[in-house]
């Protein structure tokens, strides 16, 4: 291949190099053309159509290819053992692990599983005990789901937009891919979390009472783009979103989110969505609660009412103590929680420690956070670690000198809307702890979390 | 359990999901106490000393605790096959990949290696042409090893920082940990990114002509809280750097860096290091090219002198016609490609697209980039994605509608500092081409590229 590459010019080591990179590329190739899309070669009959139908006269989106991965040979196997010293044996050859990397087996972080009544419908939980920085690797993202994880072949997957609308369509992913897009880092956060701690401090670590948060790099597609593109009725007031899980999830969306703010994401942090998160299209309403989020999403149905379906109905309301519910209740208020020290962890002794945690509101950017040693006597204001971007998590730090005597730990915050995180005695001043006999009340808790150091350096969940 | 926890004001199936969950994070717990470190039970004696050493009477750092995970089952497995109505069948319990998430089976794209002399000392390429937003996914970061993936256990790591020192000093990474944290967003790139492309263009494929980029979110120690912990001497003008891998890497970094920016960086995009990324640690210098960026760091010396390693003279310096080198050319300049369209793909169509593409510069923000449609004969300016970050990838985006007529694209950037994206022809007027002939002069690649559009709609790699 040389020859006809004009190398001459180069050195003979650098030609055999460059050499070398051309047929890797061009196996590279051969491989995305004959795996997974037809993208490379032509342009399917169905494609064309279409695209032809959404944009005008273009076909369907073109994506990229892929090359099709080696063996995998993960670290710690049998055929990769830690060695004595590293300096003396090579490593293994670059892209041993198949060409998509593998975290080291020596960490050993998961998302715990806290079953519910069925095992389809459960969560997982974070580990936010040993997060750093404010984006959750997508393998660590919390989940929330009513029929477990749906596994959806993206080529086969349609989304149905209909309803009081001028024109009723259907997009696949690779339509949706055509249409300008946007990237924003948001946090999605479960209504559900902390709903054990509304009267006693049940769970004992971070990653129980506030592991149904996590923050990505969102791309999609502005829902108002595909909006007018179906020419939404003006007398529209409302928007049924549907999941294609096996719960069908179904939630009604107010018809000004869907035109401001609201997206049809697919991809996360840079790359396709996970399969627990939607793949291969979720519906995303930034700072809402995850619930509205519907995952694997199939179809949009605008309306001039609420649908009034189960989850909005007899799940996710919060029954008060008057009998009265709140209902519709989206935005995730501003919220804030000590990560380090945190439950179940030990000080080794007194001295010097980087206390540490996120902030984060449905409503804008954090303003500020503060952090009280005293059990809320004092605050100091804590640094915020930027960039602060708005309806996403706030990294923030606090240096403390613990002096061996017992503390308690708390952080509270402010958002740009002024709106500060409340004590657990004002929340339940104003929602009640009557909901609880009739499983209501549990949502939106997000009341200062309270953590206790004892002289031995044991850090204990408290209300405080 | 119940009853100790006084569930009694929850209704009988709130008490039954409580209580599960107090099950469920307990034999989370009691497995992080018998797993992988001794940290919730004991703190070991080897810690203590250490710690007591560096921050005066504290102990080492308190890591958190990880549940062990459950068996994987794999989306796409024998064990969980593609339904054909996904709402039909539930899907995969929660946590079904054994609490650390898997992308789904259907996404393909790699890290392509382009193979160099030695199979360990090889490089693998981000593929960029998939990417969205501004981080790459962990899994997909390029790698550039000269020895292959060092495989290190971090409980037995150390890094050695000694020379003109007040006092040598030895850390653990959990050493490291206690100090005051810092997390950024930062791209890294090699600085043989386009080594091909000086004279023709070599490589097809973005992935292969722009592929040694990657942005991650950096959580480290800033690398002067280090130096003023030992006492960096004042005639300490040079630090070298030293790896643990096989090809102990190592290079001479001028003081300032190190009391400016730099970082020992332990996470990357909120999770530990990636093995291939030098995990457990490696030295982070912002903007600098990406060899400077010693992984699995093990030793720091100060001295007044640079060292003169075989990487800063033999290597990785830039041969000029003139037959003078530039030597230590650290920083990574401004720098942009169109990653849609790029190269081997083809539209399908004339028609409506998002132009959309990276840029980046080792000297701050970027403030503008340029598409061009037509060779550099006009220009409009791009969209930039928020957040726009010093030193950090960027995402651009710009709207085309295509006439079906040939067209070659471009996209320049400026940096904060008013520095222009060049032309191929002016950054070879400055550099020269006669390195190439020594393989010298390869580094430091970043003109302008071209991608021609034919009237079929393929896309190839162009000088222009």
């Amino acid at each position: 291949m040389t020859k006809e590459l004009d190398l001459d010019f180069y050195d003979a080591k650098t030609r055999r190099m460059i050499d070398a990179m051309r047929v890797a590329e061009e196996q590279m190739l051969k491989e995305a053309r004959r795996a997974s899309s037809p993208y490379m070669t032509d342009i399917t009959r169905r494609q064309v159509l279409r695209g032809a139908v959404i944009v005008g006269g273009a076909a369907a989106a073109v994506p990229m290819f892929s090359g099709a991965a080696g063996a995998a040979v993960p670290p710690g196997s049998a055929d990769w053992p830690v060695p004595a010293d590293p300096t003396k044996v090579h490593g293994r050859v670059t892209n041993a692990e198949g060409g998509y990397g593998l975290r080291s087996p020596f960490e050993k972080e998961v998302r715990v599983r806290f079953p519910t009544a069925t095992k389809e419908s459960s969560w997982t939980f974070t580990p936010l005990e040993s997060g750093q920085g404010i984006v959750t690797p997508s393998g660590l993202h919390f989940e929330r789901h009513h029929g477990g994880t749906a596994f959806i072949d993206p080529a086969k997957h349609e989304l149905v937009v209909h309803g009081m609308v001028g024109k009723a369509m259907k997009y696949t992913v690779e339509d949706l891919k055509r249409f300008p897009s946007v990237s924003k880092f948001y946090f999605i956060e479960c209504s559900g979390n902390g709903l054990t701690e509304w009267k006693k401090p049940y769970l004992k670590t971070v990653q129980g009472t506030h592991g149904l948060t996590s923050t990505s790099e969102w791309t999609g597609v502005p829902l108002s783009t595909i909006m007018a593109e179906v020419g939404v009725k003006e007398g529209s007031t409302w928007m049924l979103a549907e999941g294609g899980d096996s719960a069908v999830m179904t939630r009604s969306i107010p018809i000004a989110k869907c035109w401001g703010d609201a997206m049809l994401a697919y991809s996360q942090n840079g790359e396709a969505l996970r399969p627990e998160q939607g793949y291969p299209m979720r519906l995303l309403l930034p700072g809402w609660e995850g619930n509205t989020h519907i995952k694997w999403v199939r179809r949009l149905e605008f309306s001039d009412a609420p649908f009034m379906t189960r989850e909005e109905t007899s799940k996710y309301t919060d029954l008060l103590d008057n009998g009265k519910a709140r209902q519709f209740s989206f935005v995730m208020e501003a919220k804030s929680v000590i990560t380090f020290p945190s439950g179940e962890m030990r000080l080794p002794g007194p001295g010097d420690y980087e206390i540490t945690g996120l902030a984060w509101s449905g409503r804008g950017r954090i303003r500020r956070v503060e952090v009280s040693v005293d059990g809320g006597q004092s605050w100091r204001v804590a640094e915020l670690q930027n960039p602060v971007l708005p309806i996403c998590h706030t990294r923030f730090r606090s240096w403390w000198r613990w002096d061996g005597k017992p503390a308690i730990l708390q952080s509270r915050c402010v958002d740009e809307t002024g709106y500060t995180q409340p004590t657990i005695k004002q929340l339940v001043d104003v929602r009640g702890l009557g909901g609880h006999a009739k499983f209501a009340s549990i949502y939106h808790f997000n009341a200062i979390q309270s953590w206790a150091v004892d002289k031995d350096g044991g850090v204990k969940n408290v209300h405080a």
